[in-house]
């Protein structure tokens, strides 16, 4: 009998694990660090993720909301997830807008008669024109306080060519883009509101090339909606020297876009589900739509693919994470955010509890960083990890930010974000046009970012946020 | 007269300096950063460098040593370095080797009499077979450990399939070259001591495709001269479930590959001269010979470029530089190193005081950071400026090295050096393979890269070393 309180002692003792010893930093440091290793050697020597995207890109193709090919691409994303071992795969509906381009057409007509097709792509969300098309005088304007400034009298009737210049020697791309992005997004209503009847921007692209750069835009309720295209690079210096030299009469624009009605769509969702009794959710993901050419490779299949990367790479070592491990595609962050929106509010609805989303956004090319968008306490946690990722190539934890989709999050939880950082060098020269092709993503690259999420997603895990 | 003193005093100390404020760190950053920042600037919007990589790629094409193509793209390199605005150009001669590639075969015979092409790549300054070719058994090895193991009685007579595997698991890519390439390199003397008749290599490289990759290799002149030739991944992969599978009767090799006698070649040579008295020499440069396939566009191609556009930046934004910087365009750097051990030779010869050397060798993709091979002090004084370089993305310089080129230099005089460090991840896709091609190359990573050599001379040539 006398041993009786000292086993029961050393049973409570154990079960309350007040003899387990503190594990030293050091030690933290070298298990962390070993598991991120398996991680990236599992990744890079296994992952499916380049051959996923090559499905992706070549089967299905780009796959605007809406679309057949976006429907294909949620049913392929199911089983892409079911494939990765996902404890539980869902589609989430999503109505999503519908936008069909049509025909297009972009004319210039010279003094002597001569026509010149300036090869425009529409701007995605444009109305098309009537059936005869509509032909005016262009007036070019470089920004919009020279809109403002020729004003009604110089612009009423008129086609605006909007010749924003892209600043090639700002070194980091996606600062440019936000100055740029204006011209296509507000730029149609900026120019109905003094009477222009159509718009031509210059590409919100940093290529020197053929390429014209679709997106987004959006029509104040205020004004005339009025169509609107982009034209290349090298199109727009054409353009330019041909207004400039008072050769053009006229230019005549025709196309049919225009939207049909709402589709259903999804949000296609897999888990791994975490150990822990809190029910935490850390949230990754990309977006399965893209712009209606090239193949959305860069933008944004390649997120796409890295998101399942994490959750395949997890399953495949035996990892069990504490906390659950959610990836979302989203559907319709190109023209509209509404599955990003949609999954914001069904998280409120089912009172979930999510302590971290990354968004993995920016193209396939090396990871260069993290860009954060959480309390300072927060990101001091995080930049007390710089030696786990700086082995990966990652070392940049500057930046405020995360993604279009899981804003809505941040909003309705005040969720911490990410955003997964690659080198930006290359993205806007095939943003939104027929070069973001499966081609132009190297395996090696792409991986690197799956490595870069599934190690972060593997420390917030571990040690929370 | 009373003024006399006070003047006379003044003007001496102006002489002197003695009253002039020592400009403060924070003062002295701003000062570097705005200039690297403008050359960023220049460089970004201005540089021809990605046009004339275009111009040497697919005007020239690749340009092995001693071929018409080198010797054409010696003119060129000479003409541009003039367009540059160079205070000097002159062409060093150096004897370079020429080897020439013939007609190569390689042929799997299998049991059953079916032939297979192995599509095989000649390695560099391999020798050919007789007319009749040669046709012998295979044996795969997996690594030189399994070659000694076998010895005599089962290499003797037989082609050794040298089948080591490239681990796709290592993060930077040129770490695990560094293992693989000694099987291209000493692999066919190797097979040879055991009286091995022929090689058959996996490539070294990291592409999970039909590019085989060629390189140089270098006989030991105690054995047999054999023929060795690389096959692609994918074709290694078929070759060893051939071999697996005993399904191979013989290998059939046969090429007219040879040397021709040594041909006068040139380092081409541009300078800024500096206007410090001590003549101190910084030397920036790539090399301009390739391998014989693709259009040595990332090898070297890019380098040659980048070289060339940091003089251009200086004197397009009117730099005077305190230290000469000496662009070298290194002949023969791929078989035979004759072009930097030349620029050495004569460095010595001359008694120049080089303070630097950097080599940008390792392709066109975004700068990370620059390797260094220099005592402590100098290590010490560079990482102090890594706040300039940050912001360049360049944030890398915990690795050890130089380049080829440089190397003698540092033999001769004891020269630091630095290697250009850009993102690792694709460059061994395409290595001395018929993918490396102008298309692969980014321009504004390419660019990237000069404006991160630009800065780093600037650095140095306002700072010393």
């Amino acid at each position: 009998m006398k041993l009786k309180f000292p086993i029961l002692f050393i049973l409570i003792a154990a079960g309350l694990n007040v003899f387990a010893q503190p594990i030293s930093k050091q030690q933290q440091y070298q298990n962390d660090s070993t598991v991120v290793s398996r991680l990236a050697t599992i990744l890079l020597t296994n992952s499916t993720g380049y051959e996923d995207l090559r499905i992706l890109c070549k089967t299905i193709g780009h796959r605007l909301s809406g679309s057949t090919a976006a429907a294909k691409a949620v049913e392929w994303g199911k089983n892409t997830l079911i494939n990765a071992g996902c404890d539980r795969v869902y589609l989430q509906p999503v109505l999503v807008p519908k936008w069909v381009r049509g025909q297009e057409e972009a004319q210039v007509i010279m003094q002597d008669g001569q026509k010149l097709n300036l090869e425009a792509l529409g701007l995605g969300n444009a109305v098309g024109t009537t059936a005869d098309g509509l032909e005016a005088k262009i007036v070019e304007v470089r920004n919009m306080e020279e809109l403002e400034q020729l004003g009604v009298e110089n612009i009423s009737g008129k086609i605006v060519f909007f010749n924003h210049e892209w600043r090639q020697g700002v070194i980091n791309p996606f600062k440019e883009y936000g100055g740029c992005v204006e011209y296509r997004w507000a730029g149609p209503s900026k120019a109905a509101k003094y009477g222009a009847v159509g718009v031509i921007i210059r590409s919100a692209g940093s290529g020197y090339d053929n390429f014209a750069h679709t997106g987004s835009m959006r029509y104040d309720t205020l004004y005339n909606k009025i169509p609107a295209m982009a034209i290349s690079y090298l199109m727009a210096e054409k353009l330019q020297r041909m207004v400039r030299a008072k050769q053009i009469r006229a230019v005549r624009m025709f196309s049919n876009s225009h939207f049909e009605p709402d589709v259903l769509s999804y949000n296609v969702i897999g888990e791994l589900t975490g150990t822990d009794a809190g029910k935490e959710i850390i949230t990754i993901g990309g977006h399965l739509d893209s712009w209606d050419v090239g193949e959305g490779a860069h933008d944004d299949g390649a997120g796409v693919v890295q998101s399942i990367d994490v959750l395949r790479a997890f399953k495949k070592l035996g990892i069990k994470p504490r906390r659950t491990v959610r990836c979302v595609l989203f559907m319709n962050e190109e023209n509209g955010l509404r599955g990003g929106k949609e999954y914001a509010r069904v998280a409120k609805l089912n009172k979930e509890n999510h302590i971290l989303a990354i968004e993995t956004d920016a193209g396939g090319s090396s990871p260069r960083g993290f860009s954060l968008s959480m309390d300072k306490t927060k990101k001091e946690k995080v930049l007390g990890w710089k030696n786990i990722f700086y082995p990966l190539g990652v070392y940049d934890f500057a930046e405020e930010g995360g993604g279009a989709d899981i804003g809505p999050l941040q909003q309705a939880f005040n969720t911490p974000l990410m955003g997964l950082e690659p080198d930006p060098q290359n993205y806007f020269d095939l943003h939104h046009t027929n070069k973001d092709v499966f081609e132009e993503v190297n395996r090696r690259e792409l991986t690197m970012g799956s490595v870069a999420i599934a190690a972060m997603v593997y420390m917030v895990c571990e040690h929370g946020l």
